[in-house]
Order: C-alpha cells, then structure tokens, then sequence
C-alpha cells in the first residue's frame, strides 16, 4: 500500500499520526476482561473532557451514520413530529433516518452554502407545540458551513424540546460545549477530529435525552442506549467492540489531551485561515462566506473551464494531494479541503502548491462563481 | 499493553496473526477513491469464496449482532410470522432482535448442551403456513454446540421460508455451503474465524432474501441492503467502513486462502479433538455431546468444588492463558475455550496444561456434571 506518502485531505478518514497507527499493532484482548475496562473508562473520561460534559457518553462501534440513527430511535416514537435544520447532504440524511423510523419530520432548509438562520427554528417551535424533537448538522460536511448551534440551542432548550446534533466533523475540532449548549444526544465519529481510523461512534446522552428514551417506541436493540449503559457499568460495550480502533482512539486522545482542547480549537481556526486565504490568492472562489465558514472543511466553487474530477486527479496523480468532489447534488459543482484531526499549516501549504500546479497545468484562466 | 504474551482463547476476539497486526499500520486513504475499490472487490471476492457463494455479500462497520439486526430488518415486516430455534444465548438473542422490530416470533428451544431436533423444524414448518422465516444459530458460542444446519436448511428451503443463519462463529471454520445449503442471509463477524480483529461484520443475501426485501417494511437506514449493494457496485460502503480493519481482514484472508478452506475446517476438527481429549483426560466433562460438539468452542461443566471465576482468574493471573466464561444463565455454571481462527493444536496444549496445574493448586478432586 503506497498510501503512506499521500497527504489526505478529505473531511474523513483523516491522516493518522504514527503513534496511533502504531498503537493499533497491540494483540486482541478479552473484551470482557479487566484491560478492556481499563481501556474504555480511559477512553470515555477523555471523550467526556473533550465533550466538555457530564452526561453518560458512549462508545459504539458503526460509522457516524449508525450513531445518527441511535439518536433517533433511542429518543423518538413513530408519529412524533420532528424538526430537521438542513444546510446539505448531512442534515437530509439526519432527516431522512428519521422519516425511515416514521417520524413525521418538517424542514428548514437554507442554500448551498448557507448555515441556519436561528430565529426561523424560534419562529417554528414557538408556532407548534407538538415538534417534540430539533435535528441538527453542527457542521455540514458537504458545504464546510457550521451552524450556529450556540444560538440554535438556547432556542431550543427555551422551548423545551429535544436537541439531537450531529457533531460528527465539528466536536473535538470546533467549539462545542455540550453541557453549556443543552444539548441532548451529540454523535460523532473516530476518523473525524479524534486522529483515528473510522470504525468507532460517540454519542452522549443528557437528563432530558433519557427521560425521553423511556418513552421512545422507535424499535432498537443494537442500538439500545440503556444496553450500552448497563454494560458501560462494567467496563463492556455490549457487543464486541473494534477493539483496534479502541487501542487508535485512546492514543489519539492522549495526543490531544496533551495539546488541550483550546489549542486544538485555535489550530484549526488558523489553519482555515490559511486554506480560505490561500484558496482566494489562487483566484478561486469560496461557497462559504467567512461569517458561516466551517473550521474542519473548506468547499471551493468550481473553477471557470475546469472539470473538477479532471482537477481532483491531477492534484492526486501529480502531487499525491487527496481532496474531496462534491458529494450528491454538489457533484462537479464544488471541490472540498478537509482540515480537522492531524493537521498543519503546512498540510494546508502543501495543498495549495498542489491546486496551484494543477490549475496550471489545466490552463486555468481565472474566474468561476463568485 | 501486555496483551502479546497472552493465549487469548475466548470465543472471538480471537487472536490476531502478526502480518496481520502489521497490516493495520497502514495509513487511511479515501473510502471513495480507487485504492478502496481495490480493496473491498479483493475481500469481497475472497469472502464469497470461503462463504461457497455467488450471492452478494456485504461488509458492515458493526459487531456480529449489528447484522443480525441488518438480516432481519431486510427481510421482514412487523406482524410477520417467525421461527426462532434457540439453543442457547445468541439464539435468544436473535429471537430478542425479530421481536423488538415487531415480528410474532414462536420458539423452538433445546436445552444448553443440545442441538435443535430438524424434524421438529418440519413439523412446525408443516403445521403453520403463515411463518415467513426461520432464525437459526449455525454454531451457538455460548453452549459449544453446532446445529444441523445441512438438515434444517433443506426442511426450510423444502417449505419455502425464508433462512436467515447467524453464522457468526462456524462460517471460515466450520463447513457452511451458503448457495448448497440455500441459505438465504448469513452472517458472521471479523474477530471469529478471520483472523482479524473486531469491527466488521459480513452479510450474504440470497435472491430470495432479495424477494423478500421489496416487501419488507420493517424500519431500516444504516442497515439497508440496497444501500450497501448500490455503494458496492460502485466499490464503495454507503457509509464509512472501517479501513484499519479492512487492511486487516485483508490479511486475514490472503493467510486463508493460501491454506485453503478444506485444511481450514479440518485444522478446526482436529483442535477440537484434541481439546475434547484433553479436557477429558483432565477428568472433567463437557457440556456438549460429541455428536453435536462444536468445533469452534468447547464449553465445560463446572468442576465439582471448584469456582468457576476463581479457576479463569488462576489460569490468567499464574499462566497468560485466557479462557471464557458462561453467559448469562450458565454464568459460574461452565466455562468455555475459544478455538477458532489462528490457532494450533499447540495452543490448546498450552491450555490443557494451564488448566491442570490450575485445577490442581485449587484441590480439584474430580468430579461435576457427568
């Protein structure tokens, strides 16, 4: 595999550091045993530190996609009405798991590119009692906005309503103060902030997240959070865990608990910094303004007579630079920079040595969406 | 982490070859690029040979139970009529899932220690037409016994149901002819026979298991076949699947293939024996008669006057030999050895020697369970 010199620059899998690959070459333990229970009360204590909660939080092995669809079915009830906040694919895919599990969901949506305007989620609840529940993408991978959660939280905590988050390419990487926020289930992935391979989930589960649970009738049993919590007592995860993953993820979080949380913050606001005034100095266009601008990924508008799959390739053939096309409908209409986990500054210089060359090398003549 | 020196001989995670260790060091690369596709076609391919398939075959970032889940939600709907045949705790299990999901689930039980009687499979089958499906335990972990699935797969296919096969701990050990047998879903998990370490599990789907897909209603995302099948032709998993351990079931099944599946189920017998003999000799006695014996696990009464726990702790603490218990109901009742995937005959002389200088610095005088 010659993956080894390719600078990934995707919103996940993200890069990881050698330590964490390294940690991974440990042999298979009992997972019911006394070194498993050490190693998941180490791994949950950190993952809470850097959750900034005390809420129980566990550990699932699944994708991010699979925790999603936990949140809902451990605190919903067929017929409940839902409110899903949709800024892209993620947020139609929080939507649509609910509507699979016969929730009756209604929508706010915002273009491309733009986050959620917090005073129509105000506008919505207040003008309908019965939304039991708020869907929403902390950060929507497929255009690298972030919404306003901080304010969309208060609102609905005003309300008294459930707020399940998608946090799974913004916890550890951008802001999110769980506790402070209110907010009731917040999932999130291993190969996203946490500079491990993907294969592990977290989700934290609030008060009012269990009060609901107790009269959710969604079907679930692997997904069962009172299962995850009666074995989580012991040291277990009820089904076998990834437990490769585990040994990953434990020394990612040992990396990051030694860089601390508001370093690890500021580096990714710098290196967004560096990659949107980079990109711009190239010509280019950005999908996001600055103000709703994602801190982990970085969506660039088509350049004017390039095709974005012939520029993807070049940068990965020419350069060994991976990036991201644009994901559904954006297809061919955008590019992306993932920035979050294992990344510098020079990671994002390299990138954009690597965009400007193959823009060269394609003929770029300037322009594209402004 | 000391875990190197260990005999982990649990019944998954069971322990892990050094090339295949070694293959995890590996760095991520795109889930959607060209390297993937590689990837997941090879194991993809390897997985149908040793599953005796030309059915699609899916890998899941989940646990074993995950798809148990997945092969249920697919294939039926609430209210459908099913058959359970329960032998031990993963039996329960799956009848656990179907009922959850909404089925009306009737159960065939065996005592723990014995295998389900197929023509009471036929009589059931014969006397209600309305049973859509039937759930059976290939190899139940938890009792070492494996059920005649040659026979009751042909009772089932006779009948027209549907035959969902939670392989988990047989299938890559134990001789399990997917499309001879007429299997309709079967699956299985990374840790088992695959010499991998947890965190994937694998789904063969029949077509008809594809038949009853389009009718199925229950609620399904995360697990849906049509999502995984629509990704796979594109050499993709709908959602990110977990590389570090797709580097590892890599590896896992070049070491198969090169030994070959016949060597493979034959190396499973014969440990078996051995352990059998072995524990024998011990004078102690076996859950399981020979004639339904499982070759993936060897599950042993308690010894007269001995604490089971105490006895595991013995073994581990004074000779790095770990071994199982009972779950559940059969807590302190038996304990079990692992012995499926990378492991020798050498390997259970270790164990039987373990176990008798164990026995002997408890007091053990013979006797227990005949």
């Amino acid at each position: 595999m010659k993956a080894q010199q390719i600078n990934l620059r995707i919103p996940g899998p993200t890069p990881v550091p050698d330590e964490v690959l390294e940690s991974m070459r440990a042999q298979m333990i009992n997972h019911r045993g006394p070194d498993f229970k050490t190693l998941i009360d180490r791994v949950t204590d950190r993952l809470m530190k850097l959750f900034q909660t005390e809420n129980e939080l566990f550990v699932l092995t699944c994708s991010g996609t699979g925790a999603m669809e936990a949140s809902i079915v451990n605190t919903l009830s067929p017929g409940d009405r839902v409110l899903a906040l949709v800024i892209g694919a993620f947020g139609q895919r929080y939507s649509e798991i609910a509507t699979a599990f016969g929730a009756e969901v209604s929508t706010i949506t915002a273009p491309y590119g733009e986050a959620i305007d917090p005073e129509d989620v105000r506008e919505a609840l207040e003008a309908d009692d019965s939304i039991k529940a708020v869907l929403v993408t902390h950060n929507e991978t497929s255009t690298g906005v972030t919404n306003d959660l901080a304010s969309i939280s208060r609102i609905v905590d005003d309300e008294d309503r459930i707020m399940l988050v998608d946090a799974i390419s913004s916890i550890g990487s951008i802001d999110l103060p769980v506790d402070a926020w209110r907010c009731d289930v917040v999932v999130t992935a291993s190969q996203k902030g946490w500079m491990s391979p993907p294969g592990l989930a977290m989700a934290s589960v609030s008060p009012r997240a269990w009060a609901a649970y107790r009269e959710a009738a969604m079907p679930r049993y692997n997904w069962d959070f009172a299962k995850a919590k009666s074995y989580l007592e012991n040291g277990q995860t009820p089904w076998t865990p990834a437990l490769s993953t585990f040994y990953a993820l434990d020394t990612g979080l040992e990396i990051m608990a030694k860089e601390g949380l508001p370093n690890i913050i500021e580096r990714h606001a710098a290196v967004t910094r560096r990659a949107r005034e980079g990109v711009r100095a190239l010509g280019l266009s950005l999908l996001a303004r600055d103000e709703v601008a994602s801190n982990t990924v970085t969506a660039i508008n088509k350049p004017e007579g390039i095709d974005v799959a012939e520029l993807l390739k070049v940068v990965r053939e020419d350069h060994n630079v991976v990036l991201a096309g644009g994901p559904g409908a954006l297809a061919g209409k955008i590019f992306r920079i993932g920035h979050l986990g294992h990344v510098t500054e020079e990671d994002i210089d390299d990138v954009l040595t690597a965009l400007g060359q193959a823009l060269e090398k394609l003929g770029y003549q300037g322009g594209g969406p402004a």
